[in-house]
């Protein structure tokens, strides 16, 4: 089969590799049918995640169809339609039962990470019972659906639960590339009064205004904040970007009272404002996605009350996906959110 | 009558005033019986809080009885015994209506502030009916009653609830001050596995571990904490000093789903390690007391479920208050935790 | 001025009162723009509700300008126009600091039913800062505003809240009165996958399918439910009516691990079938409304995002109110919702 | 092997049977080194669970050795001690992973109910990986852990979790057998003010005075009650018994704001008094135990923060377990409270 290998920094191959086989009873093989590209991937080929072996299959974004399931497993069988979490969840551990698989001791991030991931034409996916969730077969495209994967219950769970964002807050959200919007789709769940998106990136805006941004900034965020609310600042600012001048804008923006949620993966420290801050009963999270959420978004999305389907913005082969890369990494010259691969 | 007035940095003076006056229907004049002296306190006189006007009386915690009340005032009658909150709370904002007393918009902390405080024979205190508390007047002693103005609710509230504990946590507290020592005694409501008191004040240790610690560190404080907790960190690291060093302490031993618990009152801004911290699920509150605990504790004290005489160490006269603040200004030598002054 | 008064089971009359006067330092006088007619009116005309005395004059609800405060009120001044909540509430007491402003020490449910109401042209209001809601004057109708001092924040506060509705949850309905669309129009602020609403009469089902229920019943609750949930039964029933069948419906339409929030006024005692729930992790919750979600739902009404102007159905001059209380006492022959009553 | 069988109505049979085998990779089959008999157990050989069929193994309390595991067991191996869960969670299905484990669709009560359970030499545990902990070997007495197979998880998760009890609360407990005294044990965990035990049998209330009730009650429960709390009721009330005059007392003795938490198995309807609940802000659960909070009990127990071995009243070999049934169905002259079984 063919899968995207990590050769070295700097380093993508397409190249052709066995396809994998059971090693656990709990395992399930995956046919890929869709998968796409992650902005971590990015990362890992710039060389920014060591821990990552060379020779491993990026990617850990994916629905498929079950081709072979171990003798534990229950929950799907051959045939099945699924959609890949992009944690990896043992169920068992103390961690996955109380629901925070993001931190699970037999599994978390790890597929294109630490074992071979989705941007194949098949993948071994552990723990199958709790890491592949069944989706209809009469899906007519898949693409919306492969947001579900990470980049929706990201937002979500990360930005918009860890936040604690309810009926009447005002909400910002420092970012508006598929996380950012995955956080604006979300929210809305939750009907805040206002939801300003914050970007350079005037396109990323017009795509957050038709996806129900009330506000849109790209230019001195602070002060535009403050003046869209009359002072007082938001009740949960979301940073979706990962850098420090996201999280200063974050924590200069916060009402008394309020919530930082952290969903950016930050490849440094930041200050944190505690000598203004220490007084104003602020609540700040950072969070890896569990993907608890998945059941619901699936649900969301067949009833029409979840679009995701604006976060798709290119389309290509497996066998392209060299291409795919390029474009995706010069998302502000090409306009890319997400880049949807086929097989 | 006699007061302690702030004369400018380093310069606090025990002066003659006049007596106050009612100036609002909702306020009441409390005849101080005993106050003590806050950290906060020090900081004023340092000149560090440059929004204190010259010629204030400092001080925002008190025992007293009620000398006069205004036409608004229900709650509480002349002759009553009241302890006085730090914090004073008009009852009627929207953040009062949160029970976020702290960020009041017509209160806060004012007393000893933004107002004259309780460092004195008399002082006025605003919206008397939700900043004071009535309490018994069979009191033995006063002493450990006025810990419950401040630094009780303090280490409760913004270490102990902020910071989520429940049993079966081990908690780690940074500081064994007056506050440290309050969230030390409070977070035993909720039976913690283990409470670990860090602070470089073998005599703070000492007496931590006859409140109440499991275990005392005064060096490597983490090294010492993830050997105690076989390499995992605690689920809850309360930060009760205010300073850079104790804060990367807290963000350094917290597991994995954990919270961090900011107390202290900070001077500078300190570098979070989101780098290591993004994935990790980290729940980092800040607080200013808002004494919403105070009725609890009143009624604890009185059952005899929470003592908190230990954190008297020394008994002055009002009269004596400049002997009082030398010898809480150096600590470390003399072993102060709080000290009393009675009228 | 002219107030409608219980003058014994069966006897509502109109008659000239005086105008009240400012009796406490925390009252208003408020007069009366708008008012309206409630359920429990009708109850108390049938001699029902035992302890409201001969010659009080009845009403809960309304919108008027304050006329008059005494001198410990801060938060309204004479020419405010204000919104009444049904519940007058001081504030100060401990219910009240819990945010339970229903369970008042010193107020609860008193206008109309303990002190003089609203079905007149002036009303005095005890407490008035933490009991008036201060509304913008350009309001071009008053009927829809009306609505929030009684029927929607008691359909949010005592059905959506207490009954915990969340995104994706189905929701079950039983009633769509006033009371019970107010839950129908509240409920989506949470993003419910399904709301059924269900009532014998086809009118009310007719308006809360405008409303946004995505299902509506008229018969066979339980089944028809059932049918609707694949069995499962629902995440959340709310009670709105009050009687023992209704009840019954909840309670048998409940999911395993859902929610039966009451808020129907009951006058006798309901079969509770815990042979069958006591295993089933079901959480029941009872409330009077506390009035405390009235700040966000006039900030709601304000930007448009919830009208309440479809529960408005008939309108009449205060002097007219007997022909409204006859109206309305045959709602449902007449069709009758909420009879708005203007001065 | 030997095992306790249902042969119909009255009839509890010591026989032998084969040992049981594996039948699913998920399974463990458990040696029994200690059992217990359980309440439910005799309503089951009354006949009143008509689900179980005849011939099965009853008892779903236990410690013992693994003997063998399924290929798809991870967490667990032959020769680990373990305790079994009454409830056997497959760790998969959306309940599971709501963390109600109770309502499994693949387990929940199933040990001595639908499949062979515990009181016998061998038996299998489905889903072993999520329904058995391990404990550690050099536990010099079993018995005391036994009580976290069910009862103390049960008092504790039913009565004070769900019940939501809280530091200063004021609690009463109605029914002073195994299950009330477990929420007796476990409340102490969150300080409560006063745990009130209500129970007729004087000899239960003895024991309970001594594992930390503060006040105990044979008669006249409701007039007591409110006596001890000034006529106010109490924030949380449980009921450990299961029939509707338990119940009474339970709605009778209820603050306004407080919570009715559910434990007792109830055979018929109760009356619920609405007419008077209605306003009164009243939470109340049921639940059956999910076990999940059996990690940190065993921790508790380990660390002798937690001391079930008072709960032990009587001790038989297994091969005696008619003599036990006996003993334990004559409670009241017995004063039996859990009785233990050992092979």
């Amino acid at each position: 089969m063919i899968a995207l290998s990590f050769a070295g920094p700097g380093k993508p191959v397409l190249q052709e590799k066995p396809k994998p086989a059971l090693k656990e009873p709990t395992d399930a093989i995956v046919r890929i049918t869709t998968t796409t590209i992650c902005g971590t991937d990015l990362h890992i080929l710039k060389g920014d995640v060591p821990e990552v072996p060379r020779g491993l299959t990026l990617g850990h974004e994916g629905v498929g169809i079950v081709d072979a399931v171990g003798s534990g497993v229950a929950m799907v069988k051959r045939g099945d339609k699924v959609l890949i979490s992009c944690i990896t969840a043992c169920g068992k551990c103390d961690m996955c039962r109380r629901a925070m698989t993001s931190q699970c001791a037999n599994g978390g991030w790890i597929l294109g990470h630490r074992i071979d991931g989705t941007q194949a034409e098949f993948v071994r996916v552990p723990h199958a019972d709790t890491s592949l969730y069944p989706i209809r077969w009469d899906v007519p495209d898949e693409a919306p659906l492969v947001m579900l994967s990470d980049v929706l219950p990201t937002g979500y769970e990360c930005g918009v639960l860890s936040g604690a964002v309810k009926p009447g807050d005002v909400v910002a959200i420092v970012g508006a590339g598929p996380i950012g919007l995955s956080a604006l789709l979300s929210a809305q769940f939750y009907s805040p009064a206002k939801i300003i998106m914050i970007d350079p990136d005037r396109n990323r805006l017009d795509v957050a205004a038709t996806l129900g941004a009330h506000h849109t900034v790209s230019v001195n965020p602070v002060e535009a904040v403050l003046a869209l609310t009359e002072g007082k600042g938001v009740d949960v600012s979301i940073e979706a970007v990962g850098v420090p001048e996201s999280f200063d804008v974050c924590q200069a923006i916060v009402a008394p009272g309020g919530h930082i949620a952290n969903v950016g993966v930050h490849g440094k420290s930041v200050d944190l404002h505690l000598e203004r801050l220490w007084s104003r009963n602020i609540t700040l999270t950072t969070r890896l996605v569990d993907t608890v959420t998945i059941p619901f978004l699936l649900k969301a999305v067949a009833a029409g009350r979840l679009d995701t389907s604006s976060l798709v913005t290119h389309r290509y082969k497996l066998a392209e996906i060299l291409d795919a890369y390029d474009l995706f990494g010069r998302a502000a010259a090409t306009g890319a959110l997400k880049v949807i691969l086929s097989t």
